[in-house]
């Protein structure tokens, strides 16, 4: 009998270290050295008073296939690390590190490194750092050529500047923070309408946009990092609603107190890619408000006497915001009501 | 044309809340209450000097399949949960929280229950908290009825208690304790030996065992955290390798200082599942510490002169270890010999 090794299993332990080393070269060019341990360090500041870590897991979904359809693997990795920063940052916590899970069915080193590119880049963006991660190799697993990508993210927050929503009283007003498009949320559906019912290629054009489908769809889900923090520092926001899956109606009464609704107003400019899915796509509008971001990625809950403040604030940063709808008290079972 | 929406694209936010609510419930059951929401929330305690967060991310790989085929659920979880903790324990740190990313084709809210069962009972037995996690549906990505599971581990050590393995020396002695199985590491080749060479079913008898094929591939990969944390308060411990993917030659490697190699004598009990493999498999001596773990999931690296102290204290908690090697000055490239 022949004998038996790994990789005669579809286990490629040298591909797998050639990954590592790509992987390694590139943090190093990032300024992240502690690659290829067991575990990541993070030495915590001192002269903290209550600090509570903030800690969040998530994955990109489907739009990965779209990745997949395009062969365009740098981008998805700036998703992850920006969804996972979006969701600590709703409680006011800033970022300390992340780290990524990627398995794939071939290990191929030029597209984990792609892949891997993606992350680091997101992680300077947000200035924090990418403290370690797993590549899986699982052969019979995934799909040739297929991968998923999951990351997690630790952040910290003084205990007293825990951003929870417990301030929120009526006449509040909502402002929204543009998306970049369908941010990480929605592509079954998506993909269902373009490529299944539509029959559209990835390079076909999305009508009354220079973009094509597969670039529209493609768009990096946005940091609010920066915005928010200017926001923070002023202690003038009173919630926040990371706008993922589930939409508006999921995500508003997670932070929403007890007695009180919000009302909000369909006032702002919805992005095409948004019109073009729900129109060729036949959504209701309620259903288009449960699955997709329709142009706001995140919202803010803020006093109303400090609109002004919170305008010229956002105004100096070229940031895109609406306000997009009020708190109300209460009247019946629904807490998220949209006209 | 009909209504389109998200559940006939493939994707049920209603089964996706229905196995988040089982998930609370059961949350509740362990003590652990704060699921559902974006992120997690982890005080950090007072009083500490320099504390050093370390953090790992780690998936289950391919004994997922064993879960499959088995249709058992409820330990892989665990084995997850074990993985992580061991990879920030040789570092000396305890686990403080754990997240998991679990990503399925078609969710099924009895079999994520199932599942996040085995982290949460992983989580109780290592005495510390689930903290989130990430349940994504993804149909079309994986196949019907199967799912990937990955996990990430935060834990705490004050720096100056930080095992690095930088004070081991000639002489140091190894000591290995017993792993439980294959733990979550050479499943690839394993599967292929015998379901695809042996052609095996998960119920027929492993030799010379009491053991279905089956539940000596699906052993839960153990925790090293109770023996180790003894040892640690003794301040016994020069350094430590979890024998996890790339054996005993890849992972040795890793905390040995510059200038050293060890030497291991195959003198332990190896477990039957390992001796059949290898057997029936045809694997080479070489090959087989490179993919497997032969029976020892954890080697601590101790002076000769505390070898009684640590003997007694094992034996004490009715471990299984034995001294399998020792520390020289190294004389090659092979940094680690096995005879």
């Amino acid at each position: 009998m022949e004998e038996n090794s790994y990789s005669k299993a579809g286990v490629n332990i040298d591909k797998g270290r050639e990954a590592v080393d790509k992987i390694k070269n590139m943090a190093k060019k990032f300024g992240v050295l502690e690659i290829g341990k067991f575990s990541g360090f993070y030495p915590l500041t001192e002269g903290l008073n209550s600090p509570v870590l903030v800690s969040s897991a998530d994955g990109v979904g489907t739009k990965l296939k779209i990745a997949f359809m395009t062969d365009k693997h740098n981008s998805v990795g700036k998703d992850l690390v920006n969804h996972c920063v979006n969701d600590i940052l709703v409680y006011g916590a800033k970022p300390l590190f992340f780290l990524d899970y990627i398995a794939t069915g071939v290990l191929e080193p030029d597209k984990i490194s792609e892949i891997v590119s993606g992350l680091l880049e997101g992680c300077v963006d947000n200035n924090f750092i990418l403290l370690g991660g797993e590549t899986a190799e699982m052969p019979g697993f995934y799909s040739d050529n297929e991968y998923d990508i999951a990351g997690f993210i630790v952040g910290l927050v003084e205990k007293k500047n825990i951003i929870d929503g417990k301030n929120i009283k009526e006449g509040d007003l909502l402002i929204g923070l543009q998306s970049s498009g369908l941010h990480t949320n929605g592509y079954s559906l998506a993909r269902h309408i373009v490529f299944e019912q539509l029959k559209m290629n990835v390079n076909d054009q999305l009508p009354g946009t220079e973009d094509t489908i597969g670039d529209a769809l493609l768009k990096t889900h946005r940091s609010y990092l920066k915005p928010v923090s200017k926001l923070l520092e002023k202690k003038i926001i009173k919630g926040m609603v990371h706008i993922t899956g589930g939409g508006f109606y999921d995500n508003i009464p997670r932070i929403l107190p007890e007695g009180y609704e919000v009302k909000i107003n369909r006032n702002w400019p919805v992005p095409e890619i948004f019109s073009f899915l729900v129109k060729k796509g036949n959504i209701s509008q309620k259903e288009s408000f449960r699955v997709f971001n329709m142009g706001i990625g995140m919202i803010l809950f803020i006093d109303r006497e400090n609109l002004s403040e919170t305008e010229s604030i956002l105004n100096n940063l070229n940031e895109n915001f609406y306000t997009i709808g009020q708190v109300k008290k209460s009247n019946g079972k629904d807490k998220v009501i949209i006209s």
